[in-house]
């Protein structure tokens, strides 16, 4: 039933070496990597004007010079993530670049950032997604959380068949966004040439704006800073793209660049000709395309498309998370099971469990996630910086040729993308004080898990000069509760395998105790039975005292002691819940506190 | 943790010895056995002026002759039980009488009732309880679900703290009850015999009323018949007396019998001399104790007690069904874990499912258990019959020394419990067909359990003439991950159990089994290492398939294949996360599936 369930939803196994099928060609690639960056541009611009909509309607034109210094540190941080690229072609981003050259510390902070940002991502941009498919279909309105658990449950069935078939189906609603805002930018842009859009809607660029200051031009920035989450995605998800990886890897990005910056320069232009402030019924976009195209099928088909990849943006999640997941557990920061491919060649432990993260930061908050977003700009912010700042670094300790030209583009990136932290920390503490908690939580349990393998790994060496005792002779002890043919043939087998057998049987009453000796006397005189009386009618506990006694003498003659406990399986499962199954908890017991080698022997009901 | 919490609320374990201090004198076992039968006094004479009162005031006087009927069925079912007590000294009640004297499937149904009932007994009674308390503290009305859970988990801490314990804590409500009603009645009878009573509130006997029907009159008589429930729990509990049991048990019936004919008959004839009309807002017991003493002291003494008495009766749930399920469970119609005594020497496994059942009743129906009083008559009235009916017979055949008088007293008995079955079935059909339903399912469930364990025993069974063969040696397989300190002691221990060893290594690439490959020649070259690789990824089935093909070979020369499983014991609970738990599933795997011997070798990592 599960089997035939998990074969439905994502399909069959698939052999190790049709994992180069598996790996992604740039126009997949960029469709998917780069839904959540390029989602961004739906709600970026819109955070820049809203932030200058409190000053008034003639603070506007500072929109451009804000989106000029947003293009500068996206180019940086494109072209940063260029050299990241080359540099570290097995992926990891700013993981690893912040490891190999700012150290552990810094790394796990990069690393650990970016978990928790792609977790938000998917809560955040699940949200959204359904809080625009809401408002179109009111009715669904009150079942807003149903809708994004199963949106995400969706996203996962569909990473867990594999990243190209997922790439497949996902890569129309990003090109139709695109194609669509492109004509709406193109449009546009034709109008104004054509004169056919009002000249004088907007305020002219240089206005004197009383009350303006640079703390709020700079909040205004950190804000449409929004738009650039996600670029570091392309750099995690290397070990996805087909060979030669990196290289395909930098083109995806700079064509993400390309298409991030149009669309965003396109928008805040359009935005700011035609004099449109935000509205908190209506978003930016939507009253652009309603400018420009009035509302007809153009205009409800950027609509569509805008609702749909604020839903995949969350698909970047699903790529980006489970490789970095892997980079942390190759490096024994988390459990092992992230680095373990599933059925269909995806890494399905790192896809459940960012679903099931996200799922309960969806309920917990209850799809209610707009909060969240100042906490995933520091998030992403961090680790551009730790990135920027170990590439700088690495320029200075190498010096490759042309390192310059190289280390100055890192410089601007790093101090840009510090300024951006630092101001999210000064105008939205509020908000974003929760990160001063958690990140030191999450740092110290990667390091906690390190430390486990690493005393694991010492333990299980194996040194030359410690060579083990021989076994000289096992003792093998079989509990017993009656005479029956389970115990006829487990005894068989402990004769077989062992140089002593010792069957306990353990009575609540003196009545019984007799009896079975009895009853054992007539049938193996030739085995030791012991039996004892449990005066608080419990066996666990005596009996471990029992095979304690046994230890004791064992070890000093090099015996080793096994226990055998004798187990039913049932015919139909319901029928568990007939039999005690005190033999599971003894071989607990015996295996977490005794430190005992227990056997089990199954007895197979046939009906 | 968990311990020191249940050693606080139940206290230590007693041993089996102590069992006959846990036993019950009469007058303790009155309270707890009685609380059930006394408490419906409270409600049972409303019962019947609510029927009567459809036809109008005036028939109220028909309440007298009713109560006389009902007291006639009294006195019968008492009589019938003391006689069932007496043949049946080992308890069981109508589940054993209707066994043995009318088969199986009959004593089924008796026992299924009754198991039914005393869960009905403990939801519908704490429900009512809890609303005498809300009634008086309004505040706490929308709490109600949750008070009537903690009543419910409060009576199962004390009864699984032993049956003397709990006794002792809730005889003095019963007792002070029974003392109030006794003033309450004494007081009364005594201003009518002073004339301090007014004579003419009510109609006098044998007025003639239009529209009375024998339906209805039955009506009135079996909704009256409600406050007999509760009296066959004594004949259930009969093991938990202080010896002489049988004769302790019989004069506890007696003095329940009696107590009861004494309320029943005075609250109906205070009654029917005050002349009180059942009113929504008041109950009868209120008003009359309103009218007998003013608002004072005294009323408030017998509204307290009534509340808390209410809530008791759900006590006698508690004791009779552990006893119950213990009868079903030795002639193995439940699981065998109904019939272990617990750390306090009471069925804990009884108690903790009746618990669990009634809460889940309670919450299902929103602490609105009234719904269920009918289902709950049914319940008790079909046991009734099949006992009565059996007893019966029993006089038939057994014909004993002055049976016939003892024949009359059973069949009187039957034929009135077996009217009130019809009755109930006739007029209340759209809230007692649930038992058309439940109850066929129930003997199912007993008989498929019983036929389950018949199965079982036959499987275990030792026959002569098929004497096992012999094993001839041991092929043990070690499944090995690496080289590590764990596998070379479980490849010490396979090579001290076996005749043979072989190691299994499972390679998900053939880089990595040549590497094995040569790895093992230089450190075990004399131990055969079977390797191969896994194209989907997974170790079990594959691991399952080579092991059929060892097991096939063993088979033939009656040899016996063991699996060697290492398993890591970590030191911190959560670092079993961190371990891939392979070796767990393929344990299962192995054990399930392919009946092959399983044994664990722990590694306990010491940090």
């Amino acid at each position: 039933m599960y089997m035939s369930l998990k074969r439905l939803l994502i399909g069959k196994p698939l052999k190790t070496r049709e994992l180069g099928e598996q790996r992604l060609n740039k126009s997949k690639a960029l469709a998917i990597l780069s839904s959540d960056a390029l989602s961004s541009v739906a709600y970026g611009p819109e955070q820049v004007l809203i932030v200058l909509a409190t000053i008034g309607f003639t603070a506007f034109w500072y929109s451009l010079p804000i989106a000029l210094g947003i293009l500068i540190l996206l180019i940086a941080l494109i072209f940063s993530y260029r050299q990241i690229i080359y540099a570290y072609p097995h992926g990891g981003g700013a993981y690893v670049v912040s490891k190999t050259n700012l150290g552990e510390k810094f790394g796990l902070i990069a690393g650990g950032s970016l978990l928790v940002d792609y977790i938000l991502t998917v809560s955040v941009s699940v949200s959204a997604g359904t809080d625009a498919i809401t408002s179109a279909f009111p009715a669904l309105h009150q079942h807003n959380v149903a809708i994004a658990c199963v949106l995400v449950i969706f996203i996962t069935v569909l990473n867990l068949r594999g990243v190209t078939e997922s790439a497949t189906i996902l890569s129309y609603p990003v090109y139709l966004f695109v194609l669509g805002l492109f004509i709406m930018i193109g449009v546009g842009l034709f109008n104004i040439a054509t004169g056919h859009a009002p000249a004088h809607a907007h305020p002219p660029v240089g206005t004197y704006v009383s009350g303006v200051s640079l703390f709020l031009l700079l909040k205004a920035f950190t804000s449409g800073c929004s738009a650039l989450t996600g670029v570091e995605a392309v750099s995690n998800a290397i070990p996805n793209f087909q060979e030669p990886a990196a290289k395909n890897a930098a083109r995806t990005l700079m064509m993400m660049g390309l298409l991030l910056a149009i669309l965003f320069s396109g928008i805040t232009f359009l935005a700011y000709w035609y004099g449109i402030s935000p509205r908190g019924e209506e978003t930016v976009v939507s009253q652009i395309a309603s400018d420009t195209f009035g509302r007809g099928t153009l205009y409800y088909f950027i609509q569509v498309t805008t609702a749909m990849i604020l839903v995949l943006a969350a698909n970047t999640g699903f790529s980006a998370f489970p490789l970095l997941a892997v980079n942390l557990a190759t490096d024994k920061y988390l459990p092992r099971m992230f680095s373990i491919r599933g059925d269909r060649l995806g890494y399905s432990n790192g896809i459940i469990i960012l679903s099931v993260l996200s799922i309960i930061l969806i309920v917990a908050f209850q799809g209610k996630t707009e909060n969240l977003i100042p906490l995933y700009a520091v998030g992403v912010f961090i680790p551009f910086t730790l990135s920027q700042t170990g590439m700088i670094l690495k320029w200075i300790r190498e010096k490759p040729k042309g390192w310059k030209h190289r280390f100055l583009i890192n410089l601007l990136g790093a101090l840009i993308t510090l300024l951006v932290v630092f101001i999210l920390f000064t105008t939205k503490f509020t908000q974003v004080w929760p990160v001063l908690i958690f990140m030191p939580l999450i740092v110290l349990m990667f390091l906690r898990i390190k430390s486990h393998y690493d005393a694991v790994g010492d333990q299980l060496r194996i040194y030359e000069s410690e060579a083990s005792q021989p076994i000289k002779g096992n003792i093998v002890v079989v509990p017993v509760a009656g005479i029956t043919k389970v115990v006829e043939n487990s005894l068989a087998y402990a004769e077989s395998i062992g140089d002593e057998v010792i069957a306990i049987y353990v009575a609540f009453d003196r009545e019984s105790e007799r009896k079975m000796e009895e009853k054992w006397k007539k049938w193996k005189p030739e085995l030791r039975l012991f039996t004892f009386v449990s005066q608080y009618r419990s066996l666990i506990r005596p009996m471990g005292r029992v095979i304690d006694l046994i230890e004791e003498k064992a070890d000093k003659h090099n015996y080793q002691v096994t226990v055998l406990i004798p187990q039913f399986i049932t015919k139909k499962s319901w029928h568990y819940i007939l039999h005690n199954q005190s033999g599971v908890l003894l071989r607990t017991y015996l295996l977490y506190r005794k430190n005992v080698i227990v056997t089990t022997v199954p007895y197979l009901f046939k009906k």
